[in-house]
């Protein structure tokens, strides 16, 4: 850390600045320039709070060369995570689709679902039973009834179940949901983070909408940091002026992951692009760009021919996608794209 | 809502969408072009689910001609709210200075600064019990000491008192809270937002760092749909590239919820800028501009003269600020800058 | 093309705009809602001015059907354009990897990158001759002298070469240069790209930092409409607010620009990121994602072997990223990966 | 500047880029970390080319310490400048209002606009005779013909006019012009800048819609570096998220470029919002916080009831606001909103 004083910055300042720096057991290193005075941080400054050294009244900026996060970050765990899910890998070479609804909707659709994407590869179901709607007057998933029909569905194909937490109080109701998904809106709901520290079992934390990389680093250490180490990122898009695509897919996030984390990254096209006739071009991008998975919504709904969803593909088109995508993963892997 | 169909459609497609739009209780008004046909909807579609009509295959594009709001909307309630806190009001015509210290520290500090604000003309105190911190290595608040510090001020000078929750769980620490904030981070945490709709006492509704204000007045639907029709939104920055200050203040949301909302708005330029030399013009901008408040970090630590965060006055600087906001306060008034 | 009306329009003033459009050759559709009235525009509205109709009182807001753009659209250009730059074709299935060093320096460094990256299987030479530069102290290129040394490298190597122009007047000394430039800057620098309409030599049309899909289309409809049709878009990455990245690559645009036209899409991951290292990933993902060709930084400077530019590769990486790349395209093409 | 350099780093390579920064007449500062190696600038650091710093291939980032501007640096000319367009000043304690029609129509139009805006005190009369429009087939401006009649209306009107050049080819048609505006999207056109550096005319610079307040001074210095000392610049807005209003007005950019430089600001709230609604508080809002100026549009078609533009004003309108703002003005003065 490197701390750029003020001009007028007093010797006496500087000296209790210090003081307070070798407190927390750091040391310092001054360096006096023509017009500015610099202080070097010297230790390990991970846990130094970046915000309280700007308070000083003499700091005119602060700058981190040390990352602030350690229990994510690659420089202290050199090998790829693998996160074992129900006895499904992601990560340290092993590749997995997670697919379903969107939506649980009934016993039929996600059991039919279900063995569609498995015939198709799919390593993993997911289905939204608590929905995060911007309106209150939307349909809000069927709660626990959904998780119930998840967990049949997985009974009967066994495929391990991902679905959405977006209240602790829930947790009971998520025994048999193999892998727990933090939502972009609930990146940095702390309480709900930490909480989630606690348990044993993965955790899937989804990028917030308009989140640095740095931030959706540092909310998976707040999950860590708790002592749950099995965390799995997935980068959903991110809010731009586009309006052509609902967020902008941020696939450069996977080589920026994967130089500052060991820990797992999969991308989920259906969310960030909301049509489905990008999922296949991005899906494809993001395999070859070195992703450790995808998660791609698929729906089916045979009453009602109307009603796919905008951003779900068919069982027949995901199909179609799984297959171009395990086809292409051997080239991401033999032309071996990251140099950790 | 205008539902733009593509080019393909088909005659049984169409009427089975019309069909289902029928079904929820809303008349259609089909229009065809020579690209495009047009299906418009007659009726009250406040709460039409615009993603599910989206999902309809043979749908292009919707969009609303109604605000998706109407607890929040200024169409369904002309005149301005005005939101008692223990005695003092916000909004209509009401303006108010909330001030206070970021974070509750010690019982000396925050009764200090209470009175000190007090002096100055502050109406209610703020100060932050539970913090969201980025990193889980971050002080993170006294919490319910916090709490307790601050209601000892609210004693001492008589000034109701402001405190952010994080998790709902906390409510009863809360008791004694007169108007509870919900933090930039959580405006989409909508278990938490629909739970303080179920409470009789007035919540402070932050903007989310890179939502629309429409989004925002969705999330204010969410606690006035429960019950609780007392909510005041606070304006604090939105995530742009620009580095000079930490978000940028979008002061032109005064004008545009003015004429959507009958809401009470009010702004931070603490949190917002992130330097305390900014705080004034924005403060005496925002007044100028019409806003319903202010809310201004104050901060004293006479132990430790390096200690002023950096976004914080002084309370001699809050006092300067404070003198021209009064000021100016009623030229905002006599222009009548907004007409509603 | 729909026309929102506000709910206090008058007969009379409705009458008018109707004229109005009457006037300009199209027809209108007028529907009254409950709460609005709308008029449709039937006919070709591609030249309508949206703003001038935004203009009139009574309009409350306007939204387009038909896209404002023609010959850049695929509606009217079915079939993929194939634009020929001296020979080497690019579009409708022919993929092309432009390279070169950002900045011409010396006839060594350029001759010598020519030559390195042809062997690779480069088909275009790139150079920078006029630098657009932040600051007017940054090196702002070599100028005429600049494109003089690219044309030896093109005599030695056969590559058609490749190179920015930032001001009409310059167009003479472009007469050499095989495909001409538009850097991000220029995007909507209208009198350039109203001249560059006028001639008879392919256009590179880089995207702006901060523009839309449908405004870098209708830049190309600018070049268009003059009666120059070969214009190749090249995506550069868009700025948000993420900092580990130079910009954000947004590799989306690809399936977007696919659906809505006919021009060839090329991708430059090395401005877009600004680290050599991201490079790979992201040619793989874009190449994955079915570009119609890339555009890489390849830099030399065997007397400082310091010097190796950020985001540049070294003629040896940029053998490697080909070697991928060339064997990733088959599959895009075999998975086909864009249904027009 | 701080060069932070990479863990890997050689002495030897070290050594060859202090030799490198010596050679370019600076100092050096080494500092070895514990985990890090930092060179520190000891010397006029404006003039080095960050780029290059960063393309040396040990160096993990650059941070400037000192500004890179200098001509337009407050650190230089503590004073604010005041700059004279044909008798009227903006600057120091000048304040004026720009106003006019967004577009010249006709000799009627303008002449009547001039002497409505002269009489409610605007200061000087724009008109766009060259309009930048994304559309190619959009009204572009009368050009030379709208400079004759907007020269017509200074004649009566004796008010200095102010017009946008896009090409420096027109500037013989600009000679009767008094300020010359630089519209946002030609902010980065730095050919452009250049010519007009080289002139004795003052400048009206825009920032662009996704530029930072550094690159827009970069931008000045473009221009004051070429001599031609006499910049002012123009906020009108930047891009973001939010659609409510066209584009997002950045007001803290009034405090952070009075800290920044001694060029007077002016604010743009027309174009800025889109709606002329929300003009007057925005413009009350830039007054109190303490802007030189601002620009308004103000349109009049007295044979076309239906045209007023959606984000200009009536002239009575205009009127209304002038008033308030003039009112408004001594407020931000005696409050000194700026400490320099």
């Amino acid at each position: 850390m490197i701390i750029v004083l003020k001009q007028n910055a007093k010797a006496e300042q500087i000296e209790k600045l210090k003081e307070w720096i070798h407190h927390i057991g750091i040391e310092t290193h001054v360096s006096v320039g023509q017009t500015h005075t610099i202080i070097g941080l010297v230790g390990d400054t991970t846990q130094v709070d970046m915000d309280l050294v700007s308070s000083f009244d003499i700091v005119e900026s602060v700058k981190r060369i040390q990352e602030p996060f350690k229990n994510a970050s690659r420089k202290f765990h050199n090998k790829d995570l693998v996160v074992d899910i129900s006895g499904v890998k992601i990560g340290g070479g092993n590749f997995q689709i997670i697919a379903g609804p969107c939506s649980v909707e009934t016993r039929e659709q996600v059991t039919y679902v279900a063995e569609c994407v498995k015939k198709s590869g799919a390593g993993l179901l997911r289905g939204g039973a608590f929905k995060p709607r911007t309106s209150p007057y939307a349909f809000q998933g069927l709660k626990g009834e959904g998780i119930a029909l998840l967990e049949e569905a997985k009974k009967q194909t066994g495929l391990p179940i991902v679905s959405e937490i977006m209240n602790i109080s829930h947790l009971p109701m998520f025994e048999d949901v193999d892998l727990i998904q933090v939502g972009a809106r609930n990146m940095q709901n702390f309480d709900l983070l930490r909480e989630l520290g606690k348990i044993n079992k993965p955790i899937l934390l989804k990028r917030g909408l308009a989140n640095t990389i740095d931030e959706w680093l540092m909310s998976a250490e707040y999950i860590m940091s708790g002592g749950n180490e099995n965390v799995i990122l997935c980068e959903r898009g991110v809010r731009t002026f586009e309006t052509r695509t609902r967020n902008t897919l941020d696939l450069s996030s996977i080589p920026v992951l994967k130089k500052l984390s060991h820990l797992p990254v999969i991308i989920d096209p259906s969310h960030a692009l909301g049509h489905s006739e990008m999922v296949k071009p991005m899906a494809m991008a993001a395999t070859a760009a070195g992703a450790d998975g995808l998660m791609i919504e698929v729906h089916n709904n045979p009453t009602c021919a109307l009603c796919d969803g905008a951003q779900s593909l068919t069982p027949e088109e995901f199909d179609d996608v799984a297959k171009a995508v395990f086809q292409l993963r051997p080239f991401a892997c033999k032309y071996n794209v990251h140099k950790n």
